[in-house]
């Protein structure tokens, strides 16, 4: 007899996560431009652990404790912080083997979320296919959770999960009946022939270049830059073992 | 100098509709499988209102008070009721001229949600171009608000949004700037070719199968099969005038 498949969902906005919660889920949380591609960046140039936090106030007490913060708020790097939100800050030079304070707001609200389920892992671009591979190993259900932006929909996070439910659908351990893995595998088609170009609609595109913080744009969508599964563990983020 | 052009955003579930909520929008509710299709068929054949309702309670005391009841819950006739939610229950010889209450729970929710709006409106791919026309002559901000599926993301209802949108962007009288109006033209743009064919693949396609309930879905993506405009006007659906 073959083992049933396992299930796979897209949950599309924090406003819609209540409806894809359960405890049995792998959650995956994308937030493309720029958390989760940073955090991947961070760990892959020997970050020792990212500390994610929601508030301002929490970045400044842990800055008073001594950590290094990276924290911007609506685009400006916040004054008493080291360095802001783009991947290109997390230099080894700069990281290697440090703990980390990383303040989001929409990245780091998901990952609390999530974290009554099985596990919470970290997705991008940049970690595409090793994710894939383990999340194939993991014999578990599997969320696709687009952090997104202020509880609405995006296309670059969309996207992403698209490229991502296509590995895992093509592994034939999983199945869906969720419409937003449908809908996100049919733009990842349109996208994937030209990832750059298609991106360039994406309104966080815009956003991001008003305050001049899309030069890491192309860098965020390039896939398989490193090997790298970020998972959530006793608050911190570390490479899954 | 040229007018500025008017805000076109899609909601796609209403777990988001207080992140798209404004007093100035006019309001398309879309519900294609089925309240909407559903509401655009009764009044094409001559029912003079709608009173939609959301609870079965609320139903039974309009059945107790007289008047025709359209009601089922998950699929299912209600025994009171006079007839069920298809659209093909709506004949002429049984509802020309009469007021009807309607029972739906999505569609009736998303209705009185948006109630504090300039304008609510019913669209389905039946009304698609008289109802493009007349939010092109309006002259005010255009919120497409698919009412989806248990506050998830429904594949249909989006790609109604995209043909929608489609239409009022070549108009020139709009402009975007939200990622849900973006997806929505991209996965029109795959249907298009095929719509019946692609809404195959929808899961509330085979939610309908499964209770024999499907017959009504290539009658409900069937453009411009009327030119009524369902309007919300004082608690009841009725025709724009």
């Amino acid at each position: 007899m073959k083992n049933a498949k396992l299930r796979l969902e897209t949950c599309l906005s924090p406003a819609m996560y209540s409806k894809h919660a359960n405890d049995d889920n792998i959650v995956v949380v994308v937030d493309i431009l720029r958390a989760t591609s940073t955090i991947c960046t961070a760990l892959h140039n020997g970050v020792k652990r990212i500390i994610p936090v929601s508030t301002v106030e929490e970045a400044k007490a842990k800055k008073d404790e001594g950590y290094i913060v990276a924290s911007e708020r609506d685009g400006y790097v916040l004054d008493f912080a080291d360095f802001g939100n783009s991947p290109f800050n997390f230099t080894a030079d700069k990281v290697k083997d440090k703990e980390i304070v990383y303040s989001t707001t929409n990245g780091t609200r998901c990952i609390h979320m999530a974290a009554h389920s099985k596990a919470v892992v970290v997705g991008s671009f940049l970690n595409l296919t090793a994710l894939a591979n383990w999340l194939i190993g993991q014999d578990s259900p599997v969320l696709i959770f687009c952090a997104s932006w202020k509880d609405r929909f995006s296309l670059e996070d969309t996207v992403f999960a698209g490229a991502l439910a296509e590995k895992l659908l093509a592994s034939g351990k999983f199945e869906t009946i969720c419409d937003a893995v449908t809908a996100s595998l049919d733009l990842w088609s349109l996208a994937s022939p030209d990832l750059n170009g298609y991106i360039q609609k994406a309104a966080q595109k815009g956003r991001l270049a008003a305050k001049g913080l899309d030069d890491c744009i192309e860098f965020c969508h390039q896939p398989d830059f490193t090997s790298v599964i970020p998972v959530f563990a006793d608050g911190d983020l570390v490479p899954v073992s």
